[in-house]
């Protein structure tokens, strides 16, 4: 995929780089293109930037100074974390004439307060880190995603991110309580509050969540932690349909309420993904069913207390028909290789042939609706393609990625994207549902929000740009297009 | 107090007048100012204004059709829900140049969806009502107040507003999914989705949850429901200090984790005013304390299945010198006697003597030393201050409504609102807590979050409120002055 958006900025002058390197001196910068370029490229659907300098401040004052030279000289900056994105959002346009500012060596870890379950963070710090030094102290950052070993919680906080607790603790939205925000002209925003209410007015942090840095550098966050559950339960179910899905999941928050914390649908595709293609994986039941679903409960009680509650839940469903088969993890081992499942299709669906993803929501009531509105027009339109599917049903989350049909060769798929894209997010938007549900937009969605944003929403949010970043300098064309 | 916001617009004309009565009929307006009054007025705090039109729509169409008129007129609006805000919000400026649009007829509830456990009402509607049609499907809305009877969720979500079931399942900010709103210049901004996930741009939802109608006029809204309780144990367990009201919750969420929904703190006097004041009441424990907690476990599991880890983790609270006393409700009565202790604290504050009212939080680890500290402070500058506090420990909300020493005669004591308020937020501040944490500011606390806001943040603000409403005519002069 190429870079969609044509600016026609100048190239970053000789004596602003020069500026910005002696602010945050020897250690702070890279100006080898060598050592640039994997700053410019993202890991998957190959967004490829250019820049001349990636800034690598070590304190909030340095981003500051930073920021105010690239304000006063018009140089446009493009915030990265981690660079684990999916959506383009941290890779700068093609010509050069943006700079990066790299969150990576803001790694402090402020401040750990167990009376008021929060862990105020610098946002280079990776996610696994966090979770690592909230389970020592007994608590549980509940955020987890593919990345955790090497995204920045900056990154996740500007992207929202999701993954496979959200059902039970939320988005990441939900678990920030304050922020510290370097703003586009350079000034410092102390938002830094570890208070669970706070109404003294609009609640700004909420714009930098999920604003894609393109309103500030998110420099450090207050984070809730949660007590850290002491039992796991963790089970495969076979379901012969999303509906029963949907159907098991009402069933089962019925009995169990928050104590259910991961429900995971796969199509039966995924699963034979995964026993052709990874070795280790066998088949889960003794038949094949059409869907699946990985799902956990967890809990604060003795060993063993949510073990009886989800036997009988999961016998009640088999009995009315709900489920068709289940497994319920009897050791971790047999935990540990019913996740390796789920996990695993991130990687797997690449090797079994060109597909087209979709990160898409709806109402969770709908999903059954979704997917065969969607298999059937695909299906109509492209015999012989191949419904991938898998997601986070609990959240009416689908990442819904049909792979080319087995005869099709080299790009000719690929080409298709466009088509696609428009079958999928038309039926999307007709159930009232997301076109991005966890990923963002950034560059890879941008078209696909204007078509199907409401006008209304689109201008309030250029309004908001625009107040806050007159000069569009901080992250520009991503999100949206002014 | 009086109206503090001196405005010199003129009055609504004629025309003005006669068209917006037009667009709702005879039964969708009022101009006689004995009817009138009432919503000029709120019912603590005496807020006064003056308004020669109360509009009171049917419909979403109604609405954008009169913010039209106003607009297009230069006409400034107050919208006002249930009217039982604390902080004069929704009550207009005393010149009569603003008209009042009243949701009080936008009463629909649009949808339920049990299987994405939302639904959709609009803005209109009772609280008590929202709750009420969710118990009738077997779902909890949560959100519960002491206005619940009166309020209506279009206020409540203005408001972003607390009460006791926030430890648990957070403020209304976390049960709103989506929003219809009728923006400054008339348009209808259709953000009424369902979803549990959106990353499609800046989630504008935000800016109108606690926006206290400076926006826009929010008609309609998507909202979380959750899983019934089916078993409540409720607990009256007596602490010498916040610290070790502290403790305590730190103690408990460890051992019950989200089953722990409640958790209130009283001083001794609340219990005594009770008691004295109000019929019925009686000291809940053999013996008296200095302070106590209300708290509630609430599950899905089979009845009394939380009571023995409830009388366990007390039990071990108790040994550990945590808490000094206890008592479990054995019954729904006593369980409703216990509530009405903590209920009847609106109503007898009041009774005992003048009080000046603090909606303040704090981190949950220092609400022990911002009592300490804002006691001494207080009972030095005016020996023989009666020091009232109760409020929502578990989110560190804490209504610090110190009461006029017994002695103090007439309004001496409110004279002293100006100085006591800085004392209280001068600490509060140092502490980075907030002025306010649940009510809001409206036009009570403007003054105040002027002093104590960053200057950065109320700049932010206004820069947003200029580009969402840049004539300045949607509720002018709450939450900010420009």
């Amino acid at each position: 995929m190429n870079n969609l958006t044509k600016r026609t900025s100048k190239p970053v002058p000789e004596d602003v780089l020069y500026q910005l390197k002696e602010i945050v001196g020897h250690s702070g910068y890279l100006d080898d293109p060598a050592e640039i370029a994997p700053y410019c490229m993202s890991w998957r659907d190959n967004w490829v930037g250019s820049t001349p300098l990636v800034l690598r401040p070590a304190s909030v004052d340095e981003v500051s100074r930073l920021v105010k030279v690239c304000a006063s000289a018009g140089v446009p900056i493009v915030p990265q974390g981690g660079n684990t994105g999916l959506t383009g959002a941290g890779q700068p346009h093609g010509n050069g004439s943006e700079v990066i500012i790299s969150t990576s060596r803001l790694r402090a870890i402020r401040d750990i307060d167990t009376l008021n379950d929060t862990i105020t963070v610098e946002s280079g710090v990776v996610l696994a880190e966090i979770q690592r030094r909230a389970s020592e102290y007994d608590r549980l950052f509940p955020l987890s995603l593919g990345a955790e070993g090497t995204c920045q919680i900056g990154g996740n906080i500007s992207t929202n991110a999701g993954g496979v607790q959200v059902f039970r603790y939320g988005s990441t939205r939900n678990l920030i309580l304050g922020l510290e925000v370097v703003l586009p002209d350079g000034r410092v925003w102390d938002g830094l509050r570890a208070l669970r209410k706070d109404n003294t007015g609009y609640d700004l942090k909420q714009l930098f969540i999920g604003g894609e840095g393109t309103l500030g550098v998110i420099t450090a966050a207050v984070l809730r932690l949660f007590p850290k559950p002491i039992e796991t339960q963790t089970a495969l179910v076979a379901v012969r349909s999303p509906h029963a899905a949907v159907e098991l999941l009402a069933h089962l928050r019925g009995q169990m309420a928050e104590h259910l914390s991961t429900f995971e649908l796969m199509r039966r595709i995924c699963i034979d993904a995964v026993i052709e293609l990874i070795p280790g994986h066998g088949d889960p039941l003794a038949t094949k069913f059409p869907w699946y679903v990985l799902m956990e409960t967890t809990g604060q009680g003795p060993i063993g207390s949510l073990r009886e509650p989800l036997e009988e839940a999961l016998a009640s469903a088999l009995e009315n028909g709900i489920a068709d088969d289940v497994v319920i993890a009897e050791s971790g081992e047999q935990r540990r290789r019913l996740w390796a499942i789920r996990e695993d299709q991130g990687e797997v669906q690449h090797r079994i042939g060109t597909g087209i993803k979709h990160d898409v929501s709806i109402p969770v009531s709908r999903i059954a609706e979704f997917i065969e509105r969607a298999d059937a027009a695909l299906a109509a339109a492209y015999p012989g393609i191949r419904h991938y599917a898998f997601g986070h049903v609990g959240d009416g989350n689908i990442h819904y990625n049909p792979i080319a049909p087995a005869d099709w060769a080299g790009d000719a798929f690929a080409r298709e994207r466009g088509p696609i894209n428009r079958i999928v997010h038309d039926i999307i938007t007709d159930l009232r549902g997301s076109i991005s549900a966890e990923h963002g937009i950034g560059q890879l969605r941008i078209e696909q929000a204007e078509i199907y944003k409401p006008a209304v929403e689109l201008e309030m949010m250029r309004a908001i740009k625009r107040a806050l970043d007159p000069n569009n300098l901080m992250n520009p064309g991503k999100i949206l297009r002014l």
